[in-house]
């Protein structure tokens, strides 16, 4: 492990619950110590939402990033250890075994510990938890449970520094992302990894071809599987919970390529696309794949097969190329499986809204129902600056149909680099597009959070509808621009409307005027209304005559 | 018609075509001059787009908001006035007429004339044109049709001044609404209303019970068919296109409202229960309907039958308040269209994406496949602050299924009123909404748009990009923030990958190389691969070996 660099400035990093929350924890078994975000409400009562912010938001917890997270997993992984090898999580739900990641998982999910147990032993959902990363909260990724979503952070040969990079991933979890992926290149991706996983609550992903490019220059044709290999070690060892492998991006698979609007789009894509056809021959990662499962397998990294050939463009969208390649990472899937190695497969990209379903179909029929986790996709290709909202159209409708994990995009997507506000504007897109799908599925406890913001709004609970709300700080700061004074927020009506036409407050005199005729219930309403219409009836039943003469 | 006061400092209205494009026209027969933005790109080619924002983007038009815009269809209003009698274009269209009208939309729509006459005759489609509107440009509202956007503007008694709310107008149509609903109340409803139409070259819309609650000092128990008609008849004098009309609360429905969740969340739908329900009478909408009908058919004003009792949250989504108004807005569509006068029905709101296809669904079974017009609908009520977005998912889905106009959400609504920035961020987000539908529903020429955008990312025509894109200036200005200098507009790279790792000047690259060993064409890579593969098959085809043994 890199001693952390002392000397450099210590990073800010953003501390202090969301505002009108406080961290809690949910006990359970063992000693297990769940963390819940406590909305508390002005009624006294208060709602527990899923939270993925680790001990940053919670004030009694003493933050240095350069002492790291604690080892949260760390007794568990030893148990296992003594047990004897290495034991995956995709191992131990196949033999029956409950770890207390599943466990800690189940309480997380509000659902019952079997239903993780069997997901994680079909392959239809994974727990990404390097063993040499202990200072994470496990997560669970797969179609029964929450929709998860990814953020991505990591630096450029063209800006950012390390100190940022901490911060992002930070940031990026405080508003919820679920898993952060570091993308970093060019100089110092081994340090500003140590730091991100070092500090890290959730599992960190990354695209290992990266690092093993900057080994030999940048010149993709010096790629070899031996460097390669090299490098997802170190990785492994560093503690990065799931890696980005495209593994099919095959020889002859680029041809499909040369027609399309596009080309091929994604980094990891292109340079293997590079190397097959400079060598003429089979991409190293297909060809050692077995050798790189039983590396992954040794610290329990979950394989998140990368789509080197999705989409960019409408275009291209559920083309030949991109099928083709699903249809290698399917029977890798399998080899992986083989091997108790835990998978998901990474989907597009740029797909119109009527060819969305079709992608989740075919991946689940191909890859075994392995967790899909898809880059938006974005519905259309032509608005630039705003491709957070293109995309979390994409999102959730490909989430409604199955996907597991959705990969965030921000407003900065094809024009540059995000900044903190595209980061927190991005999570909180995708955190829409993830809890929209939720309530298309019928997940059991999706509705509740709506439910209390909407009875908030309507009670004119201004305070509570801005805690419940994803993003509190912004939903108050819009409010206060129009209606800025104290009183407003206790106010029945709100700017919108105007004091005189407020309709919440119209339904409010509805009801009261309802009850003080007696009109109590629907029914008694009914009642009242049916002998009415009786009286309608007996009048002729005319339609357009005033129901009654007055 | 009122006298505009010159007295007032003369409004700013934002003139000037957007980045990269500008006006130009499509010649029709007998003289039409249809508008479209011209988009020209850096290859010398040029792409035409719908364009909504009348002469205001204009360099050869002189702006005098004083003076309103030209009266274009004057001419065909007055050969019809001569024909005799008042003739909605319902009814030329039923009578086989195909008015100047429907030839300038079917240009507009690059579809056929006969499709226009066709679904207008079977009230699939609206053509919003009141004969007091001379000065809009026909545009038309329907399933077979590009889908519209509508942005409300409108002050309020906290805040606002007629000046901003003509500029509003000009600025929503500049970024592409199909039309606007002025949803003013309080003081100077009238001077408002004729500023915008006599510069609106979009059809017009309001509710017109806003005013007449105003006439009787907004106690709703006051109103009166009679002063209702009145302000009708107003506001058709004046020149407005359509009209929403919650004809549809009926007394018999306002219980069902009482258990929800979130009541009565339209204004114009609690103003009306509150009528019925002090009075114990039936809604006098509904009771004077076809005089209603006889006003607006005298002017060609297009009903938007309004969903009063939509729902206001993900709880109360589909439920039967909800219904039981869709299905009596059902049987006054056919009390319309049987006096010729054009209908649209409104939907929601709030629902969750599952539940959407059945708003659709109903509303084609019941109201006659008239358009719909649809407020969203919101996906999840849990982002207020970000419910331009949430609703553009459910606004792109429900139009999907075959909405035909959606009524545009800003990122304040629930919580202030929107300014500028919000009007022109909720515009855009609808424009994405509804092209992703039209890509959806294979539009025949929705595509061109993102093909082109794309051909010129892949190509690092930077420039075009930007103009291509729906916000120029914004897609330019997120790049300038990380790559500012003018070369990097030509840089073969961008900022988010940098030099060495751009995945499309790897895939040029890849390009090159094929070309360069004569495999230049999909076909002759893949014979030589077939070559390459019968060498593997004759190999043992063995998987996990190399293809070749260099």
């Amino acid at each position: 492990m890199t001693v952390l660099d002392d000397s450099r400035a210590r990073p800010e990093i953003t501390t202090g619950p969301i505002s009108g929350s406080r961290k809690a924890h949910l006990d359970g078994p063992d000693g297990l110590r769940v963390p819940v975000r406590r909305i508390g409400l002005s009624t006294g009562e208060h709602l527990d939402v899923y939270d993925t912010s680790g001990p940053y938001t919670d004030e009694s917890a003493t933050v240095d990033v350069r002492a790291g997270l604690p080892a949260l997993r760390a007794p568990w992984i030893a148990a296992r250890a003594a047990v004897g090898g290495a034991v995956t999580q995709l191992a131990c739900a196949r033999a029956g075994i409950v770890t207390p990641e599943m466990r800690f998982v189940a309480i997380r999910e509000g659902c019952d510990v079997e239903l993780v147990r069997s997901e994680v032993a079909r392959g239809r959902a994974v727990i990404p938890t390097n063993r040499r990363h202990p200072e994470s909260e496990p997560m669970i990724i797969g179609k029964r449970f929450l929709v998860k979503v990814n953020a991505n952070i990591g630096n450029s040969a063209v800006t950012s520094s390390i100190e940022e990079e901490v911060d992002k991933m930070v940031w990026a979890t405080r508003w919820g992302a679920d898993t952060v992926m570091d993308l970093s290149t060019g100089r110092d991706i081994h340090e500003t990894r140590e730091w991100i996983l070092r500090n890290s609550p959730v599992p960190v992903g990354t695209v290992p071809i990266y690092q093993a490019l900057e080994k030999v220059g940048g010149d993709p044709v010096k790629l070899s599987w031996e460097s390669y290999r090299d490098t997802v070690v170190e990785q492994c060892e560093q503690g990065v919970d799931y890696m980005t492998v495209h593994a099919g991006v095959l020889l002859r698979h680029v041809p499909l390529t040369a027609k399309r609007v596009t080309g091929i789009v994604s980094r990891g894509g292109s340079i293997m696309a590079a190397w097959c056809l400079a060598h003429h021959r089979e991409s190293f990662l297909y060809t050692h794949f077995e050798e790189l499962c039983d590396i992954l397998r040794g610290y329990d990294v979950t394989f998140s097969l990368g789509d080197g050939l999705r989409p960019g463009s409408i275009a291209d969208a559920n083309d030949d190329a991109q099928l083709a390649e699903l249809r290698t990472l399917g029977e890798l899937t399998h080899v992986a499986r083989a091997r108790d190695v835990q998978v998901m497969i990474e989907g597009p990209g740029h797909v119109p809204m009527h060819k969305i379903a079709e992608n989740v179909r075919l991946e689940e029929e191909w890859c075994g129902e392995a967790p899909f986790y898809t880059l938006g996709p974005l519905a259309t290709d032509i608005a630039p600056a705003y491709d957070h909202i293109t995309s979390a159209i994409g999102a959730s409708v490909i989430a409604q149909h199955g996907t597991a994990m959705l990969c965030y995009v921000t407003p900065k997507e094809h024009l540059g680099l995000p900044d903190r506000d595209d980061v927190k504007v991005g999570v909180i897109a995708y955190r829409i597009a993830a809890h929209s799908a939720d309530l298309a599925k019928g997940h059991p406890h999706a509705q509740v959070r709506d439910d209390a913001l909407s009875a908030a709004r309507f009670e004119f609970r201004w305070e509570d509808q801005f805690h419940l709300s994803l993003d509190p700080d912004t939903a108050r700061a819009y409010h206060d621009q129009t209606l800025p004074a104290a009183p407003a927020k206790t106010a029945h009506f709100c700017s919108m409307c105007g004091p005189k036409f407020c309709s919440m407050r119209i339904t409010a005199d509805v009801r009261a005027y309802a009850e003080e005729h007696g009109l109590t219930s629907v029914e008694a309403i009914e009642a009242g209304m049916a002998e009415r219409s009786a009286q309608f009836a007996a009048g002729g039943a005319r339609v357009y005559l005033p129901l009654e003469p007055r």
